[in-house]
């Protein structure tokens, strides 16, 4: 029941914060480059902690990661401080991956001697690539990246907007690359079970103005995050609190992640089995053949990001 | 079930990361001054808010307050914003408080309107002195102060690990004012039940040396929050959800909190009872000669910084 | 915040003490025919309601349902106590609603004097009719059955045991009516999003054998529980605790419940919206056309329970 | 996070809900001597669980306990059965504890040979001298009694019922039997942190009035549970689903709890640090020489009862 976090950014703070209150694990270790930060949000979160389920926060070096369960990575520059959304420049997000592949080389073989048999969990911006480089610098099996989980929420969310209902009651999901290159499977999305196509399409098919509008409002609704308060971070802690929880309680249960797919020969997000030892198991969902095709080449854009390498 | 915050800087959106994982409220509404920030934080949150107890969060105008049960201003500069903390500058503080006092005669008027039976809760620092700011520029009855909860909750923590015991073990209080006045309860902090003075004193007297290693502790730990992380801003985040349960749902829970006090004819913390209608009653704890000169010492001290003005 | 549970027998004890575990409401009141017993179960209750969610747990008479939002009412005898179950006696269940509706029609009126816009939920077999005669007895519009959510997960429990994976990743519905007519939607029952036909038929159809095997194991299990502990109680206490808990939060969740339908002209589940108000909008799900059929035949029977009357 | 009940009468079968609804262990086993009537209760529960946080419900052999980290046995007759309450008769708790000795003396062996490393939590009445047998029938160390938490629970409730406020702002404790010679310690009761005596009494003492009310509240609603219900069971499976949190995630907290005292030579209750290994620490509470004394006495008496045999 211990979960390390690795960057006491703000990402970092978030997930700690959400574990905390949920009382995810029972024992929270905060790393960052900075030790003062990392003792500072401990030592912050230990005030608050009589309040939530008994959880015992420890700031400290690697060391302290051994028996970990889960380690989740936070570290790296994020999209606003890499100079460029993917937006303003294409180049931008490369560059972020290059300088965060540089971190995550040097600290995942870090976190792998002290906690073997850990899994770890990429949430430093981008997770898909990040978590074929952490596999390879220290031949880990067990990485997942956040993926895509974050954005089936997302899509989810507007959805419901748009139909004025309520989200745990859409069935909706995306996958591939967290990334501009995400697939939305419209063609297997439910409101209540019923099939979004049947509800406002003809013959079945969603109407091509309401794909155009839910996922520009998707997308838009992450660049006023980022414009509005420098970077997406109360949604994602929420997300990694909530894997922890399967992962240290062995819930097996099935959510859209990110792990290494031999089929793609990349790591991208399927709804997947997870439990004690990662991603067990990984369904390939319904598609059109346009989602299909969509799926292709997202996988090939990853490859190609990791390849340039 | 509706709960504002006022002011979505750090403390803020801990206040309502808190709030929403916790599930204590139905709805609640983010305000900022920069509307694109509440927007932002408001989005974040609601995509992480599928894997939470149902809760809709929006942003918006004073006006979104209509019913709200409880505000809780987080608005104002802080501590390191304000250009100088306590211990560098004792004049620093003061300017804290003509700055905010500022910004609570403009909001606090305009929170009233929207939301006339609304407990407010203030967060903002200096919190004392802000409530009867508040309480005076609304003619506004039901004004609490976070006060001294999260200061007890530091004091039974820090005890907590001298004694190496949980913190939900240690009884232990902080009452007065939430700043440098503030008095520990030592006469009658009890971990499990027996007396700190009976484990580790003479005659049932807490030794001098542990008194002044823990209250050390307490202050030094605050002083690397500040440093490392720019803000003490989690701890006060889970304290605020906490009293936004007891408050909506009417627990009467026993909590330290600050509010105004007929006979010390300012706002300070002790032990109070605490449901729908804000303070319900309010206790004074057993307390040793020197305790009750010190809580004097301390009322004197905030009536000063009010007259001040 | 406050539900009344009218029949203090094991049905309704397992309501209680799901909700206060849960924290389902500030009050609950329990009420029974022998105020002996209704004293007994709350006095019991209230000592472990320290350890939970803070609520106030009373018992007393119809006055005290007073301002209630929802009243869930499990008085009334049971299958077992009624003499006989549907499959030894195909009268049996109707002599047991005769002799339910005359409990309804004595309580049902009181209630709705006490706490006329309260949301009244019929946990007692056979839960359709008894609503439709609880509507006619007191003029009252929002009456739910607690119809098929508690068949919907057993259907999904037992598909998750049959291909190994957790429940809550299975979804499958039973709608009609809470009895032997009821319907399993195995045309949109779906594993992790993937349609079980898609996984297990040939064309896309679930084969004949595995209909058979899993609908048997949902009865055979009823009626094993029956026999080996008298009543079906813990799985309806948990669903009683979580309709009051969309109720009373006004969750406008999705699930499927039993309210009277126009269409129909009589109780029985749908998947449906429910809040504050009880049931807000009914939707209407895929369906075969065979499952068409069984539904109105379901119907068609229930209308017929009610006309002998 | 694996947890066994041996036996499924009432109490067992609220230790299971309670369990199962708070998520207290990943996975239960529910054994009864009736194989059919575990079977049946693990599958009334499994119903409910997707509406719970995941947890895997067993029902089967002793073998099924391997690797259990918390089993607590339900099993044996209760005061009702029994045939004689020690109200009406002194002899009849005896006879309860003969038979319930016989019943241990079978089971608990078989227990540590399934889960040797597991804590073992005795439920049945009376725990305290079972507690004992328990260990000696297998040479078990880790063997905790219910003892007096839900009886401090009840003279929390009931002194919290008289000077109106909530049980949680009360702290008073009941020490030594599970019993009539149980020891309520008034000289340390405290309402928010006011000493009772301090309110009430002269000079500091507790009025003799309000203790002999307080604790006839206590018996005479006990009595009321048993009469009106059969037996005290919503209550004691709350504590027990507690204790068992308490235990799986070493919590390290400190109830009063039964375990073997060094000093009085038999299990007996005093406030305790619970963890993963059991009772990991006993604390002797502050106590007047009558209750002294009246400790003295409850456990003479308690060896007495052991002695007999």
């Amino acid at each position: 029941m211990k979960v390390g976090i690795v960057g006491a950014g703000r990402v970092g703070c978030s997930c700690a914060l959400a574990m905390v209150v949920r009382g995810s694990a029972r024992t929270i270790v905060i790393l960052d480059r900075t030790s003062k930060r990392a003792k500072a949000v401990a030592t912050d979160l230990r005030y608050g902690a009589p309040l939530c389920p008994k959880t015992t926060i420890v700031d400290g070096d690697f060391e302290e990661l051994v028996d970990a369960e889960l380690v989740m990575i936070t570290a790296g520059i994020n999209e606003k401080a890499g100079g460029a959304t993917e937006r303003d420049d294409p180049q931008g997000r490369l560059r972020l991956l290059d300088r965060n592949a540089e971190i995550y080389q040097e600290i995942v073989p870090r976190i792998v001697h002290a906690a073997p048999r850990a899994v770890i969990l990429v949430v430093t911006d981008p997770p898909d690539p990040l978590a074929d480089i952490a596999r390879a610098s220290a031949s880990h099996d067990r990485v997942l990246s956040t993926g895509t989980f974050l954005d089936s929420l997302r899509f989810r969310v507007h959805l419901a907007a748009h139909f004025d209902i309520d989200a745990n009651q859409v069935e909706a999901q995306v996958i591939g690359e967290h990334g501009i290159s995400q697939v939305f499977l419209w063609s297997t999305a439910r409101i209540a079970g019923v099939p979004v196509g049947e509800i406002v399409g003809i013959r079945g098919r969603v109407p091509h103005c309401l794909r155009r509008r839910v996922e520009a409002d998707v997308r838009y609704a992450n660049i006023s995050i980022i414009e509005g308060n420098d970077a997406s971070q109360f949604g994602i802690g929420i997300v990694a609190a909530r894997i922890a929880e399967i992962v240290l309680r062995d819930e097996r249960a099935v959510i859209p992640i990110g792990s290494y797919n031999d089929r793609f020969r990349v790591t991208l997000s399927l709804p997947s089995v997870v439990g004690r030892e990662g991603v067990l198991r990984v369904f390939e969902p319904e598609m059109s053949a346009e989602e299909q095709r969509a799926l292709e080449l997202g996988a090939a854009k990853l490859r190609k990001s990791l390849g340039r390498r």
